[in-house]
């Protein structure tokens, strides 16, 4: 480890892999970014029968070619990083290694079915790529809000459910197993299905008085889709309304985020001035 | 009743099960709490024929235990508070009872499908011990801007009935028996679940005219949602400003409310330094 | 017609039957609202064929009592206005003789069902009644910031039929008659249920590609029911916020209006103290 | 083209097409509205097995009536514009030969049914003349506040997306091909479908487990759909606001926009006073 900060090659990977703020950096992300896509794809069109049988060959070598990049990948992230083990348990690192490894399983046990949709996990890591977003700076006010209700909407949602557990009760009272509403969770489940407006029709009240009760339990659920949507735009407007306040008062340069990672503990969100990691003190420039 | 207060251990066990400030009265609600989401599952799983079999000793079983417990605890409430008839006809007293003895009623009659399923009124149960949630906060701003809004949601609910009936007959008149609209309720049901936006699909229009004044029914369910969300949008915006207003404004310490509990008259809502009842003026702590 | 003014029970049935205000004038109007609702649920009963064949002749007697009631009212309206004219030429005059009329035709012809549909016509007199619910004054905001945003959601209105049309077209070339899109007007419709969110299911795309443009379409329509929505929040907001304004600095005593009811043109809005109808200069109090 | 100053009748011509502020020019859009609109009507009652059958003759003589005219109309626009290549390659320019060619075609080869739907393009040439809704003012505010909101809703849509697609992909592993979710492009349908609480219902989860997670994405869906709601809301609020701020304080008088088009490069957007066209320089009134 000694010899870490004199390993130049290293610290550069380091830099173009865990960061977005150098032009190599940015290339990295977008080339990842769309083999992640690319792969996604792959995973998707292998599982169309018809599509699976004609382009078998193609879609297998693509899955090759995708899986060994993403093993180079992950290699060099764990090479990079000071303390590989931080990496590997890490969340991301748990998922790089599951999206990765049922390709080569399946060398050795044939290609299980249900292993091979774990490469979907891939999508996941598209999240780590989009920290990008946060620096668009469009979803910053969206998100304020949203954890700003969060704890109204739980709120909400926990009334739905207790809402969806007694109607659905007394929808299966009403209507029995010779209409489809053949059990108690069945009929919470369509009774679900019915309050968000969603529909299906699979299971549907047969009977006068459970057809009446189901309108009531319709109408409800349009009523109280507007509680959701009025707290979202209350809090919505509260955010643009401090923003724009804040403006002109606020004299100090807002601390300003670049996407620099610490090396030693991966910690990603530091001041775009910031010498020193401000979890783990670690020298984030390493010269 | 005059050696009511010098007895200890039910003033004690009162402040326990009725109200939720000491660690003892907190652990009660929340252990009582598990019970009844457990219960309530128990009585899901049961309506589930295929779980039914496999585990119905053990489904009994703990049915029972449950049932002996909730026999406990309605005998404890009977105890401990001052006037057990208040109780026990209030309305969660005949919750508590009705959600306990189907069980007993089984052993003599075996066990009457509807009546069993009267257990799930427990669920209701839920919402006394959730007055914990009034603590919380989170939900106050919510239910005031609902209630401000309560009257104009009643008118407007109205208007989509008295528009379902009309636009409801309509679609028989054009559609007609052939079609699934047997007969003017079920129409009237049907112009519900379009208007609403659930659309089971059960029912649906097949003339060119039908369809015609569907698409008109759906634009409209489409347009109106609108008026609920506008309004609880608009009154919980106003709630959160008179809040914020109110909040630098306010000299006076707002009034603190605990969850003392009348071991007399059963109101709630006394304030923390209250040392009577303001609705019946019987000592809070009957000291 | 001379004799108009002397006719005193005259002038009182007038009051009765038109106004709202004097306890008698209250008590028909309840009496009316609620004998319409029995004849409403009588005419959906009589749609069900099996309460039919079971009830026909409690349904037939009650329905000829309502219609004897409905006629004697009719008749009244017609004697004590000053010009029966107007009133029998009016929208309400023609809705209470078509909803009326239709089981004396029965007698002649048999029951003809269409026409005896007619007489869920009665609904409409509903609303004349409801006049009442103005001076409850909880949908005066609500129908100001529904009219204020009245143009808007006619604009957005026609965007969404136009869209439609387009959508409609292209999953009619793409899905085509065997998938169930049998001519451009069904797609269209298919179009209209899709973007509403409301989702029949009875015509479904079946081919990928048409799968893939209905996700559009769904998202499409999940992403602009925000459109109309917003209009009616900020609108609504912008009532309530004005309403609040106006309060304090309107010197003046809002102007009262009462149900009073000119005899001569049938005009309604009058002000409280008004002593001639502000349309005719016609007496409203005939002494 | 140096002859073309004075060539007057042009000029008139040029003026009615193109613009909308004489009457002549208010006319001719008026015409050509309904002109569009009946030729959409006829194209949409040809893909009607049974009207084409029975009313085949008058259909395809009216489509060669519109056709002609369209023609004629097409012709008028190339000769009267300075630079006929810059309209004929123009969006509209494309848009108006496309969808007036295909019944010429269907004379040398007969009826090709998807060359025939190339005629719902002129659906497109509505948005020409509906240039003229942007004078009304109507959806000014609204344009504008979906513009605002416009990054917002994107950094929504695709969040929405990927939501789709991990959902779809797990609930494909679940549920299985024997329920419908063949393959994970149809399941990712079925995800959008859901969570969009459009609900065909044509798949729908069968499993207990599948129908549990349904639940969870149906809330979800319930509960997101408030985020494009309330940003719409709260920006639709802001233009409100400084709409009405800025009006006492704007003391220029507000740029007149007019209709009149530069006929040498097509652009509209004068100012009302303008002499030459902003874009090019060329004089607008050409005398």
């Amino acid at each position: 480890m000694s010899n870490y900060k004199t390993n130049k090659w290293r610290l550069k990977l380091q830099e173009i892999i865990y960061e977005a703020d150098t032009p190599a950096g940015k290339l990295f992300d977008v080339v990842l970014l769309i083999t992640i896509l690319a792969s996604i794809i792959l995973v998707m069109l292998e599982s169309v029968d018809s599509i699976d049988k004609n382009f078998h060959d193609f879609l297998n070598i693509s899955e090759w070619v995708i899986t060994i990049l993403f093993s180079f990948e992950y290699i060099a992230r764990i090479l990079t990083v000071r303390k590989p083990l931080n990496y590997i348990f890490s969340f991301y690192g748990i998922v790089d290694l599951l999206s990765t490894i049922p390709k080569y399983i399946s060398l050795i046990f044939g290609g299980v079915h249900a292993l091979a949709a774990l490469r979907a996990l891939r999508l996941l890591r598209v999240f780590r790529i989009l920290k990008l977003a946060r620096y668009l700076g469009a979803s910053n006010t969206l998100i304020t809000a949203l954890k700003a209700s969060k704890a109204k909407i739980a709120v909400f949602l926990f009334a739905v459910v207790i809402v969806a557990i007694i109607l659905g009760t007394i929808m299966y009272l009403v209507e029995g197993e010779e209409n489809g509403f053949t059990n108690i969770p069945k009929s919470v489940y369509w009774c679900i299905v019915t309050l968000t407006t969603v529909g299906f029709g699979d299971i549907a009240p047969q009977t006068p008085l459970g057809q009446f009760i189901a309108s009531l339990v319709m109408i409800l659920g349009y009523g109280i889709i507007a509680v959701p949507t009025g707290i979202v735009s209350a809090e919505y407007t509260n955010q643009n309304k401090s923003d724009k306040k804040n403006e002109p008062k606020n004299n100090n340069t807002p601390i300003q985020i670049n996407s620099q990672c610490c090396s030693n503990c991966l910690n990603e969100t530091h001041r775009d001035d910031a010498e020193f990691c401000f979890k783990c003190g670690c020298n984030l420039h390493h010269e």
